[in-house]
């Protein structure tokens, strides 16, 4: 069943929001999006794009009369947004996001509203680029990627069931775990390797001989610090917003390190090629390149 | 100059020999190649496939009256091989290699050898795929690609000049440096990555959820980690022959991952930021995708 919506309020019009905003378009999901952003510029370029019909000066006036509202902005600016919107929406009113930590979503939600509203339905699609801004978006950003729902004990199973529909007309496939699960896969598989990409940048960067360091930098350096190329504000509030978990892994990852630092250091080639065996094979098992 | 070679020794023919031995063919830069591997398949393909025109059943044998020897083996085979050639080459023989550490490769030389000999240069081509064995093999592999050249006190002018020639005729920018500073710069630029890319796919394999772990690995982890694909043995060898200086700037690198777990624990957003805004500059700055 092909959902519609009559008035949707996108808050926040950069790669990810904008790409959404295409796609609710292209495959004819609503009537008109209303934009709002920090930048009246960046709402200016927006509605040159095409990609919002119309934008407002607050957020309290764009999410008037939206039957969808849609948060596509850093994980530092929920807690005010939800304030903002909060004596402006309806019972009915349908709220998610596309937040990278969901948790914290939910624990300011709450903050904001006082009672979780049974429209709130949070979601995070495990899609994006290096790159950011509304310029990048583009409407196949979905196609064939995973969206991860995190229903709250409030969410109602029509809302649901309607912002599930959303994501799959532009192209995603939909799953629903728990906030907190949802928090520890992401943090093992997405934070935790900017976290140490970054990392590994500010080494060799801090090098002695770094300018020279990073010209004999070849194809696998290339492809591992990608990432580091990230926005940094963005990955700065992941870190904040989803720390504990981040944390967890983060010490698993040092443990780990340090046991392969000390069988190197033995010169234990057994210890050495026994992670290194099992290392390749989980890859070549598990990812598909 | 165009150097030419009568008979070429290629001891070693997977990805990098056989990419090696194509390009001196392609290029005309030699009359014959005769091939050893320590599997009779192997070489038996790589004759079929054209990479080399005969094999011989020792290294002795390989290297009789070779104007020129190619060493593309495993880092842990350099000290045998060079024993097994010792008795058979001549003064005036050009030896080049294109391991990956090369302290490790003329300690080797200096035990096997007795002194340094003057045709001996080692080398090391920053060139590669996660793919190994002839079959992968393709003459265009180090086009554009920097070889690193270490001479060692004893190589003369002349076996530098004909080894720079041989690497700049199949499409490669060679640069001089000793064999120490290349230890340090590979360490930080390749060595350590993989190592790092390693003990990720290790800690997320050792997960409890690990399988479904894998199944949300999006691509920055995809690009992250495929360096983790590579050949175990080829890279614990690496560890092995490169110890300290991998181990160097690891303690660096944990040193920093340490700052960085710090601050997100004190949620010390200033400092986060600042990490990660100077490794996205360092990365934009540096790297060319």
């Amino acid at each position: 069943m092909k959902p519609f919506f009559n008035r949707v309020a996108m808050i926040g019009v950069g790669l990810i929001g904008g790409s959404l905003a295409r796609g609710l378009k292209k495959h004819g999901l609503c009537n008109t999006i209303t934009g709002y952003a920090r930048s009246v510029q960046e709402l200016e370029k927006a509605v040159e794009l095409g990609v919002i019909d119309d934008y407002a000066s607050s957020v309290k006036d764009t999410v008037k009369n939206a039957d969808l509202i849609i948060l596509a902005i850093p994980m530092s600016a929920f807690e005010s947004v939800f304030n903002e919107m909060s004596a402006s929406i309806g019972s009915e009113t349908l709220i998610t996001d596309v937040g990278s930590a969901k948790a914290s979503v939910i624990e300011a939600a709450k903050k904001a509203f006082g009672k979780l509203p049974s429209g709130l339905v949070p979601g995070h699609p495990i899609a994006g680029t290096e790159k950011s801004g509304v310029e990048a978006s583009f409407d196949g950003l979905f196609e064939n990627r995973r969206v991860i729902l995190t229903p709250t004990e409030n969410s109602s199973e029509n809302a649901v069931e309607q912002v599930r529909q959303m994501w799959q007309q532009v192209g995603a496939e939909v799953v629903l775990m728990t906030a907190d699960h949802h928090d520890q896969v992401l943090a093992a598989t997405s934070h935790l390797p900017h976290v140490l990409a970054f990392s590994l940048v500010e080494t060799l960067g801090k090098m002695h001989e770094s300018s020279e360091i990073f010209r004999y930098a070849a194809g696998g350096f290339r492809d591992f610090t990608r990432i580091a190329s990230s926005d940094p504000t963005m990955w700065r509030d992941i870190c904040l917003h989803n720390k504990s978990a981040i944390l967890s892994v983060l010490k698993k990852y040092e443990r780990h390190l340090k046991t392969l630092e000390l069988a190197i250091e033995a010169q234990d080639e057994q210890a050495i090629n026994d992670i290194f065996v099992r290392a390749k094979a989980a890859r070549d098992e598990n990812v598909v390149d």
